[in-house]
């Protein structure tokens, strides 16, 4: 940050599970600076929340108070304060934001955006109904479905500007656990890919969803007989997920509009995938939506004030 | 064991990744003692199978050479020898065991049974071949389908005293990885169980398969908004797993006679979900079967001897 007396004007915040990012940030929506931590709230017990979040800001701080707008797991029940859940249909874009009251620093400020919950089926976001409000406040009017590739990738039908429903896929998750701590980490390498493993497999999946464990196997099998490349099991395994993943969100993203929210890599899979299957989508970039819709959440709250 | 001077005939010894485990045998076929240890073949380098193994019996061995059967994943290349796998079809019942020749106690004669591959598709067995081959020594003509419930488990075709045709399904490896790595482990206490939540969830997922990592997240979603039970969330989330796998393995089971080869729980877990389906198995006890395995093996030395 620059070195003259112009402090932040409020700080946007994106609190996951295992990383702290933050956003310096002018009242028009300028990034003044940036910075991020490995402090995510599955490190933090409740007193470890405001020294982790000064280890970042404290030096960019004002003498004023200042405020701070948060998203993710940072509002759960195990988090800095429980930020309860909105309901579907609801929308995205947050009315009430959850207050931390028991801050030690008087130049704190800090806000947190409640998560979205759906009643049944059963299921919840947090963190990823930011990122939708920010799309949707540089979409105007849009109706469709977002996907959200992730560690438990999220599905959601948009409508007039409201959440109508979503699915959550553990995808992400059973990826990281068969690569790391399955008998086929023995088989894979997580570093390589193959357009070509990758689109047989989601094409397989999708045909034959059924059969998914019986192909996760047969990744340590061919390895044995037939000496397949780890970085083509890699793609394999990959496209065998997120086919059986598209298997089942088809009724989301059949014949709608469809935007992805996502990592570069992770989101140009899923445009793939989606496209083979004669479905395309708008890939757009999760952090900047983070970043849009906690900006969008900041300008609520100078609306109400 | 007694202390008269009655040396065992033989051993048999099921070697598998996690466990050694061991039985003295008469040359009819009595067990006269048994033991067993964590040396598994995944703990071992080659040169610390033999002081693993006398370990366990080398205060039982007589001042002759014994013989020793073992089977399981001891054969695989990373073990102590490779046994190479004989190729479907094939009878499980081994004729060629592959002698270890570098030993150092002159009192040991150690032979490894082989498993068996599939070449296309591809896939292996190690150790269930002998539970098999057990399996058919004592049910003579037996044709039908064998599953062999585990971490790996496997659908096994047999015709004419042969191995047809296997299938085998990442399963329990998952149910592992999900109960003790994911997100859903917060949600799930392993002890528990509850019929009608496990028959609930394989009902679901025969007739959906393809749902299946939705349905895993909707157990973590379930328990922050409906306070589910943690004991049923694990009988549901094992029968999700088991009811994909039994759709998926359908034309394995459909209309055949089926025996179960496996520990106690698992293996009524899967007679329970089979016979929701209008299929009834025979179920059979896995150590029993192996050791069954093992002495058929041995038969076969005496004979070709």
């Amino acid at each position: 940050m620059s070195q003259d007396k112009s402090y932040p004007d409020w700080f946007a915040v994106d609190w996951g599970t295992s990383n702290l990012r933050v956003w310096a940030m002018t009242a028009s929506g300028t990034v003044l600076d940036q910075a991020v931590s490995d402090q995510g709230m599955g490190k933090l017990t409740r007193d470890r929340f405001e020294p982790a979040l000064l280890d970042l800001i404290g030096d960019w701080l004002g003498p004023n108070k200042t405020p701070v707008i948060a998203c993710g797991m940072v509002g759960a029940r195990q988090g800095w304060v429980e930020a309860p859940y909105q309901t579907t249909p609801c929308k995205p874009f947050v009315n009430q934001l959850t207050a931390v009251n028991f801050l030690q620093d008087p130049r704190l400020q800090v806000y947190v955006i409640p998560g979205v919950c759906q009643k049944d089926p059963a299921d919840v976001m947090r963190g990823e109904e930011t990122q939708i409000a920010g799309f949707l406040s540089l979409n105007k009017n849009w109706d469709g479905v977002i996907c959200l590739p992730g560690t438990h990738t999220k599905w959601v039908q948009i409508s007039a500007d409201e959440i109508i429903s979503f699915k959550t896929f553990l995808t992400g998750e059973l990826f990281d656990l068969l690569t790391h701590h399955s008998v086929l980490r023995h088989s894979i390498d997580t570093d390589g890919w193959d357009d070509d493993a990758f689109q047989t497999a989601v094409s397989e999946a999708i045909s034959r969803p059924e059969a998914i464990a019986a192909r996760l196997f047969s990744i340590r099998a061919d390895d044995l007989l037939h000496d397949r490349a780890p970085s083509q099991a890699c793609a394999y395994l990959s496209g065998l997920l997120i086919g059986a993943e598209l298997a089942a969100s088809r009724p989301y993203w059949l014949g709608q509009q469809i935007a992805i929210i996502g990592g570069s890599t992770i989101a140009k899979h899923y445009a793939d995938a989606l496209q083979a299957q004669g479905a395309f989508a708008t890939v757009t970039d999760a952090p900047r939506m983070t970043l849009a819709g906690l900006s969008a959440a900041y300008a609520k709250t100078k609306e109400t004030a």
